[in-house]
């Protein structure tokens, strides 16, 4: 049986940039986990001395903190500062650019309006480099309520679909005299996903490495299922079932955005086995 | 039989204020004609000394000029000040203010795009305001042949329809990583057509003001005849046929965007009196 991995998978620039910068930080703790997959957590911890903590009071002087690729809120990296915390700061350049924007366009008198999910830890960092009005929507609905002014600058969430932005966009444009739109979408999850699309056509088995809570990796294999019937998800090598690849030719693998390169190179090579 | 005009009609409210401006200029001659109205032209020759010259060489020192509604190039513009030409600028100020987007945005490096037609004098005198890169295009075809760089402004012809624009814009806004938005769009076309739909659901006849080759007045006779089968186009009172009015009850009255009040009043009089 021929394995082909799917031509974009797993860890995102942003990902794979903070855990090699992780690796490097020896004694650091992250700020919040660095990923949501607990192995890679529990391997950073073992192999290179970096912990968690989940509270800023944790951290003291001379403590070297790692800044995750969602950024922190303006306030909080203040804190960090005025205690003389060591600061790694992992945050992902396509989060420090609408933060950037923000703090930018706000200081230049337009109000802001981010699409985004105001619960999200990337957008509460983004949202709080505002220095004047600042707005976070989902939904036209919302928008309507909000009282804007004539000069609106709109940066989205990395993760939202360009399409939902464009809704929102169009609203403004057609009731504003000038809009300022940033396109500050990163396209690393489409990116996944087009690949395990165009993979799945050619695959009779796929596989999809992920957390079987994770949203992405759900999609990854509803994606998959629409050309390749006989897709599975699994977390890991363990996962495997042999009766799968009974008379396949082409075993297809992606995995979500949390999934470590490690773990999908123990499945290949666990399917190369068999 | 009632008479009921359109809410909104004829003239928009740059051409009321140049035909107002002009009024008060005896001796002094338009630069190109100030409207599509032959007639309208003669009564202010006729009654306000103010005459026609269609070439830049014409006007001399001493001169008076009374720049129209699409406003004129800035070369030009620059020819009548070296020749001491006093100038009368009834450039609409919808008009003047993309002239100052496309000015202030190019000087401060973004690439400019226009939204409208290159043939079209407002769209000429717009883009002659670009210090820098400057592309007009009418389609999304011609959009993609343009080199563009990162930092993008836009604006479109003053009587485009807002949703072509977005057609546009959405493709910049999706390729590019800032697009600066300007709505330049004025409303005065569409207010008049919406007022007519509205009044034909009403009349039980329509008649259409305006010039039988107006592309304007033509789509006003469309929307009319839409809902009120009895629509007919004039250009002045001579045209009415007693026959339209027999039994009905309403009369519904338009006109095209370069049709003078008095010929409004006229042709409303004269149906009084039928």
């Amino acid at each position: 049986m021929k394995i082909k991995l799917a031509e974009n998978y797993g860890f995102c620039f942003g990902v794979k940039r903070a855990i090699k910068m992780a690796e490097n930080e020896h004694g650091a703790a992250t700020y919040g986990p660095l990923i949501h997959n607990n192995k890679e957590i529990d391997r950073l911890k073992v192999n290179f001395d970096v912990s968690l903590k989940n509270d800023l009071s944790e951290f003291e002087s001379a403590d070297k903190v790692i800044i995750r690729t969602h950024g922190i809120e303006k306030n909080e990296l203040q804190v960090l500062n005025d205690k003389k915390v060591n600061i790694v700061d992992a945050t992902c350049p396509y989060v420090t650019k609408p933060q950037q924007i923000v703090e930018e366009m706000s200081l230049k008198g337009y109000d802001i309006v981010i699409f985004g999910d105001e619960e999200h830890p990337e957008i509460k960092g983004v949202k709080s480099y505002a220095q004047g009005n600042v707005y976070v929507v989902l939904t036209q609905d919302e928008l309507e309520l909000i009282p804007l002014r004539e000069k609106i600058a709109v940066v989205a969430q990395t993760t939202r679909k360009i399409e939902n932005y464009l809704t929102l966009v169009n609203h403004l444009i057609t009731h504003h005299k000038e809009v300022r739109v940033f396109n500050t979408i990163c396209n690393a999850t489409f990116e996944n996903q087009d690949a395990a699309r165009a993979l799945a056509k050619e695959a009779d088995v796929m596989i999809v490495i992920g957390g079987k809570n994770s949203s992405n990796t759900k999609q990854l294999l509803s994606i998959a299922k629409e050309s390749c019937k006989d897709s599975f998800l699994i977390e890991s090598s363990e996962d495997l079932d042999l009766t799968w690849f009974k008379d396949k030719k082409l075993c297809g693998i992606t995995a979500g955005a949390s999934t470590p390169d490690w773990i999908i190179m123990d499945v290949t090579q666990q399917i190369k086995n068999i």
